[in-house]
């Protein structure tokens, strides 16, 4: 693996396209993480993984099904980018702690607890309060560390999480959010928090979503990687990735409904507001998934070796899947 | 309304068949709530409902659906029992507002926060900590109220309990639980939340399921009318009913999946225990529902007179039905 940097983006929602998966190949990404569900529930989520499995064969040329760490050597070989499926709630498993295994099976890989709302299973961070993982949570916990399918908790709430952490035997993630040292936000994460998922073999994917980003579509590639190198210094670089939470080509009824699903007769706006509801525009350097190389260029310059690059870059995130993709 | 009482049985979930429809009919019962789902998704419920027509359409000179209190008043005229439908638990409707209108059209008048554990809508009674209405639950709370259909917080937790009358600008009702003053169990309700409940316009359907009753099996007749009696003392005798929570014919694998439903791999004994796992047995004094105008006698016999005994026997909700079925 030292022809080239191992590049992975560990969390993308796009509006998927052929076009977008030349462009996967043109940023040099060896595997992307992408959500396939939000709120959508079992029945739904399988027409979401039919589609998926469409494209698969449809573009086998460009990308192929991310099932383990070997399948994104196999995609590194042969230049295709592995696609690695997540939900970012825990919608699709209903009420039914036996489709946890059956979406491994099919594929998935990540599912974060909860999403800005309480769920079955734990606290989203937009709630009042945050009482921690329900009798449900507890048994999925145990359930997702049998199986080998990743706790992620970019939108769980604090206590949640830090309870998430403790029962979980396995190392869980944060996929995509950033420090709030650096931009306080709701969904923007603790000191303590990101210390203890990265010091328990956690990870964390730094977020290029503007409203997680300091001086938001304005902020600068040099700001975004000099984050990094703080949070290098205050965690070490073993733990870190990046989960651009990158949204291409997504109309705005899109993060409409990300943001209120069908929960709500009145209009959520989440971390944007009225006046500013749409999706935010990307920072100039990236706007494309082709963009991620210019990620490199940034930590260089903020003084990364390359061996520290190749890690945040990818490496990082490849290590974890091999140790927490496959049951125990 | 004067040649008979006017008997309502405000939660029944009994292995339903002819047979106890003609108990329902011989033990004078008007009304009767039945409880139509607990875990099941929207999809399962529908078919719960295409269960209950098919009752309706071929025993049709027994049972009618009850939509209204004036559904109510027809049974009560032609001899039949009203069935009204409700559910223990908020699965049917997902994650979906939309659906408590839906669902409400189909007949569906009372619906409970939660069961037991944490669900979307608000915390359960099992759970360890309490946090109250959810971000979901306060959409839900002003949509069932604009709707009409009834909110049951038999199986919520304290906190969200509170909550939810707070929240709610109708009243709510505990259909089926006993005072802890009483009997202490988890699932029986302080006496502070009955106060609310009933003096906000709400109701309390006082239980006779073993694990809410004092000497479990063993309580008396006597015993239970005195613990109305001492309630009607605190609370006045205008918002008191009963839902007494039989479970006829049920075998044990059922009382199993109301605490299990499909999200745990570990079994919960919900109020029974390893050894003491199953249905519990019925107190003598009422075993069917036909045995319902006992509890008449057992009314009597404490010093209630004609009047109050009508009024918790079922005029109560049959009054509380007028004011709560219907749009505003």
């Amino acid at each position: 693996m030292t022809k080239k940097h191992l590049f992975i983006d560990n969390l993308q929602y796009s509006n998927w396209s052929p076009k977008i998966f030349d462009e996967m190949k043109e940023g040099n990404l060896t595997a992307v993480h992408v959500t396939i569900s939000y709120h959508e529930n079992f029945r739904q989520t399988i027409e979401n993984i039919i589609t998926w499995n469409k494209f698969i064969e449809l573009y086998s040329d460009r990308i192929m099904l991310g099932r383990s760490a070997e399948d994104v050597r196999i995609a590194y070989d042969t230049n295709k980018t592995a696609i690695i499926f997540g939900f970012q709630n825990c919608s699709p498993i209903e009420e039914n702690i036996g489709l946890i295994e059956v979406l491994h099976q099919l594929g998935v890989r990540f599912m974060q607890l909860s999403y800005n709302n309480q769920s079955l299973l734990a606290t989203g961070c937009y709630e009042i309060n945050d009482p921690g993982i329900t009798r449900f949570g507890k048994q999925a916990i145990k359930e997702m560390n049998r199986i080998g399918m990743v706790i992620d908790i970019s939108h769980t709430s604090e206590n949640s999480s830090f309870e998430a952490i403790k029962l979980s035997k396995r190392p869980i993630v944060i996929s995509h959010a950033n420090p709030d040292w650096w931009h306080p936000s709701k969904r923007n994460k603790s000191d303590s928090l990101i210390k203890e998922v990265t010091s328990s073999g956690g990870m964390i994917g730094f977020s290029i979503y503007p409203h997680h980003l300091k001086d938001g579509s304005n902020c600068t590639l040099e700001s975004f990687s000099a984050m990094i190198a703080k949070s290098a210094d205050r965690y070490g670089v073993d733990n870190l990735g990046i989960g651009s939470d990158i949204c291409q080509n997504q109309p705005d009824n899109v993060v409409e409904w990300m943001r209120n699903g069908t929960w709500s007769k009145e209009i959520d706006y989440g971390e944007g507001s009225k006046n500013n509801s749409e999706f935010p525009n990307q920072p100039e350097w990236y706007r494309k998934t082709s963009d991620f190389p210019n990620i490199l260029e940034g930590l260089k310059n903020v003084g990364f070796n390359n061996e520290e690059c190749s890690k945040i870059m990818g490496l990082n995130w490849f290590k974890f899947y091999e140790g927490n993709f496959c049951g125990s």
